[in-house]
């Protein structure tokens, strides 16, 4: 497709497939697994994050910073305090991506399941 | 838990990040997910995987090796063929530790939804 309308699809996969990759790339460290564990179960500030990690505080920063940028969380200053929580979107996309490939292997399976039944069938 | 048992499942569950590290890094990259995609559909030679990328063979190889080391397929030579095959089990752990997470985000959603329903009835 060309024109205005397969420029705008084009750019939009392109951007699907940058999420994707700043989204695995993110989760690809276990401190931000451990971080995007913590703001499943809800919103935190940035030292009630920090609490479990034996890191300074900076460190710990610019975990939450990659996080932000990949899409996976949002933060949100208000006088002295940080708050993060959760952007699902991500998170589900990622899984669903995932869960899709999974879906068409295990049908690939079942294709050849059912293929060698009826072979022994036949024999 | 200390002593050799306690030893043994910190070691597992540092084997499990390390494992989840790895999967999550090499499926930061289109090509690599573009690879894992076609491998789903079941094996494939290096060959038959290249021919839809512009990409030159070294290139390829170099992708193929980075989804080898992270558990996500494998590969096997007989003469000069290089046949990669899915490994399913490094796919379905990143799935799961995502669909744990994103299941304990809802049951957290779920529980706000119930609070708020519960003070209304009050009111």
């Amino acid at each position: 497709m060309t024109g205005p309308i397969g420029d705008l699809i084009v750019s939009d996969m392109a951007k699907f497939s940058t999420d994707l990759d700043s989204a695995f790339s993110a989760l690809a460290d276990p401190t931000r697994r451990a971080i995007v564990g913590c703001l499943c179960e809800g919103p935190k500030t940035v030292s009630e994050l920090s609490a479990p990690f034996e890191m300074a505080l900076p460190s710990l920063l610019k975990h939450v910073q990659v996080l932000e940028h990949s899409g996976l969380i949002s933060s949100e200053k208000i006088g002295r305090v940080r708050t993060c929580r959760l952007d699902p979107h991500a998170l589900q996309a990622t899984e669903a991506w995932l869960r899709q490939h999974i879906a068409t292997w295990e049908r690939r399976l079942d294709r050849m399941e059912a293929h060698i039944a009826r072979m022994k069938r036949k024999d």
